[in-house]
């Protein structure tokens, strides 16, 4: 049987997987945000007792799969498979979270689409039948970040006002065949759109465009409207993005009114000094796997549409003129099925 | 229907899907070697009329998936979804080899396992009834790994005798749904697989017991002896991987009498001075879109046993002092459903 219709970009899950266990770690700083109370873990000092930024990454990525885990009532051994990657060259915090761990793993690169990426992939094949129990599960780190993609923390260089703040966090999501949700129902997989924005400190700006074509796919394919969502939200298109998403959505003479993007959310906007917020891998997938899934079950929200939105370009392509490619994967999460 | 034992790493396609369409491109050095008559394109110097080597490796993923389209006789529009990924920093030969093809893109990073692991996912999910058509593409240049992983390749620094040589190549295959074969019957997932080899020009070394572990599996998964595949091939352990896997499987009283690898296989040893021969998410992509997949049609073999392997470390993780971690997911191809 199909599930998709040809053209369309949107998968419809026929036996929508449960989301059976989200657990989250953040950094200090985000910590101290408005987020505060949703998070599993919070370190005092952004190393997560590691001698280097990145292997805190990983620990971070370790410390959230053991709790997902936890959560979910499962042991690693029950894992089909499990989609992870993250912002670090060649995906290392992912790669050496998960040794050791005994699970099959594909890894994925989707820079900050990557949650959404790997519930994905996560949830279709769960509907596929390939399986009982899978896992996705991503990070990131301002440190890491910082002197990977731009210029060592020591020189204490001045951030631009599009600028966004990489994350310090990671956040795991296992879901099942069975349960009692809440449930993966839709996934529209995202193409590349690529505007032309060439200022790697924009990612906003060249994101939204992603955003806005993945939402628009996921609205028509599925017949919905916005309001059918107590909430769209993307993943870090940041305050600039955001207002670029809603105008290009007014513009098509259609409202948002349940709009709100993880970038926005994470920190505090007139004391966190982030400038346009929130970015990296792990920013929403700490939004997701605390204040997201929590409110869900608490009843806040019944649909949520999380649209997580990656900016695929490297310092080298910047470095080369290249612009800008933008990526959004949507994934459709509600409390029934 | 489960179509996945539990505890098992391997997944068992019910209705098997079909390889359409398969392409390559290759360098200068490649289209020296012994296998090339198996390749569709042999650029001359390496630059595909490219001003950069990481834009030349773009320019081969494009011309690819053009050709591989071509001969599945499909338009982009036609394919559901892609799986991509390469060895570049943010795997940027994909993303900017996949903009404004309208084609949804499910980013990987499986090192050199990619090529394995896209068709892998891409099987799964036509078998998952989630399409009628998808792709999976990947690449590597060996100008542009050698700058980015290694030195500069002005320095002409000399190469120890366990290196392997990236290969310059880029292969795509379009899946399909319904089609005259050869099948996607079987895929087994990779664990990381880590026994503590620090070297990074001893890549074949820190692979070749993440490729036993999924051959093992595969074989145990399947409950097949080593003889039901006419070809037994790992992606590119090269030579001295190559003799530990078959030394590991001795050490079980198991034999392999049909075990082949690309990165051996890919260049001439006497006369192309590669050391421990081929590797890079190209080596077994241009290998299989070639040689093998080319052979099952000509009647060559009927089985084999498609195992792509990956070594998970960066220049940041070596500089650490870590170990490799080593991936291998195996894909079972058959001229029969």
């Amino acid at each position: 049987m199909l599930t998709k219709k040809r053209g369309k970009q949107t998968f419809t899950l026929a036996n929508p997987p449960s989301i059976a266990g989200h657990a989250n770690a953040v950094g200090k700083k985000e910590g101290e945000g408005p987020l505060a109370d949703s998070f599993d873990y919070i370190d005092g000092d952004d190393t997560f007792g590691e001698s280097s930024w990145e292997k805190a990454e990983s620990a971070m990525q370790k410390r959230v799969l053991a709790s997902a885990l936890d959560k979910a009532g499962q042991a690693a051994s029950k894992i089909d498979c499990i989609f992870a990657g993250d912002l670090l060259n060649q995906c290392i915090a992912s790669s050496y979270a998960l040794r050791g761990q005994n699970i099959p793993l594909f890894g994925l690169y989707g820079a900050c689409s990557t949650m959404a990426e790997g519930i994905a992939l996560a949830a279709l094949l769960l509907d596929g039948g390939f399986g009982e129990f899978t896992a996705a599960m991503t990070s990131s780190h301002f440190c890491s970040a910082e002197r990977q993609y731009r210029t060592p923390l020591e020189s204490g260089t001045q951030r631009t006002p599009t600028a966004q703040w990489t994350a310090t966090g990671a956040g795991a999501v296992v879901l099942a065949r069975e349960g009692e949700g809440p449930y993966v129902t839709h996934v529209t997989a995202g193409k590349i759109v690529d505007k032309g924005i060439k200022d790697a400190a924009n990612m906003g700006a060249a994101m939204a465009p992603a955003a806005y074509d993945t939402i628009k796919a996921h609205l028509e394919d599925t017949n919905r409207k916005p309001s059918f969502y107590d909430l769209i939200i993307t993943g870090d298109l940041g305050v600039l993005g955001a207002e670029i998403i809603t105008d290009f959505f007014h513009k098509d003479g259609v409202q948002l009114p349940n709009y709100e993007d993880c970038g926005v959310l994470l920190y505090d906007k007139e004391t966190q000094d982030t400038h346009c917020g929130g970015s990296g891998c792990g920013c929403s997938a700490v939004v997701l796997t605390g204040y997201l899934l929590n409110g869900m079950r608490a009843g806040k929200w019944k649909n949520i549409l999380f649209c997580g939105t990656g900016a695929l370009m490297s310092p080298v392509s910047t470095q080369q003129g290249e612009s800008i490619p933008g990526i959004c994967h949507a994934v459709s999460i509600s409390t029934l099925k």
